[in-house]
């Protein structure tokens, strides 16, 4: 049984959030499944001096442009939010917390986020909303909330964060294929030949 | 008419290397003609605070790999040089020089600059190899190792520099399709549609 595709984002990535709707039917077509990890970009800037895209000199000005020129590519609906970057340490605490119940309502949740911020225009720094969009897929609201400020989740978010770094993950979406490191939503066609080849 | 699409570009830059060796196919496939700018990305950098991928934590590492791995799927033949980055201030110079007399014997120097250094190993920041591949393609040594000096192709590249940063020009490859940009070798795939398509 192979392992899982490793799948690195943060859910204020605009490229990651490109990946996320294509990542599962592309490893399905090989017979692969993809574990999905939130990470916060803003962790690993810290320890490696990156920012964000969009503050770069001329380099930020065409990301934006490129952002939704590569959702048109892509054939996925885009639009830019009116704020960005944001913080997204409550979506992904949630995202974990809602994993170890049911990894499958997880995964809907991190569309239902991604979604949220790049379709919709809502502030998925807001722990209101977060607490919304994971009681559409089952979580209770109440207990969630709790969970949401106890030390054991805020360290479990630390420990993946952690992990990911020390795994070498500098950005997002980082996708790992049996330990083969991918960059970018532009890499899904090496990802592709890389699964159907096993390697090139 | 159309415009020719602008390609900018470093001869140290290992993804400028993997466009230069499809950009022409692919605009002759939509019956288009290219037109080659080299700069220089230190001059670039000193304007944006950019740095080489190589020198950048985590990136670097994996930048070194991805090199290598998108040559290999891409189809061209990679070694990545002992040393590098490197200046490529004469090669530039002597890339204008050549353009001046013969647009065509210009394109082909560049393509032996980038081959030379990204599959033979060669020191392309040394002006006696710079010299020796120019007369490879009509140029006369002495006249050329003069002109390399000349106050008029110092300021040629240097108006070439201020002109693709004025133009938004923040690395290599950048390309231009009628005003659009795309930056990287990995959006040769959205350049092929927009020329196929006139836009998307």
């Amino acid at each position: 049984m192979s392992q899982p595709i490793e799948f690195y984002f943060d859910f204020s990535s605009p490229y990651g959030y490109l990946a996320s709707e294509k990542i599962d039917d592309l490893a399905a077509r090989h017979g692969r499944k993809v574990k999905w990890r939130p990470i916060l970009l803003g962790v690993v800037f810290k320890q490696t001096g990156g920012a964000p895209l969009t503050t770069l000199p001329l380099k930020g000005e065409y990301s934006l442009h490129d952002f939704s020129r590569s959702a048109r590519f892509l054939d996925v609906p885009y639009t830019h939010p009116e704020t960005f970057p944001i913080n997204t340490m409550h979506a992904a605490r949630a995202y974990y917390w809602l994993h170890e119940q049911n990894c499958e309502a997880a995964r809907a949740f991190a569309h239902s986020v991604y979604r949220a911020y790049f379709r919709d225009g809502r502030d998925i720094a807001d722990v209101a909303v977060v607490l919304e969009l994971a009681t559409r897929h089952g979580a209770d609201r109440a207990t969630l909330a709790e969970a949401l400020n106890s030390a054991a989740l805020k360290e479990r978010l630390k420990v993946e964060c952690d992990a990911a770094l020390a795994k070498g993950v500098f950005g997002s979406p980082y996708i790992s294929v049996d330990g083969e490191p991918f960059f970018g939503a532009d890499r899904l066609p090496q990802i592709e030949r890389w699964l159907a080849a096993g390697g090139f």
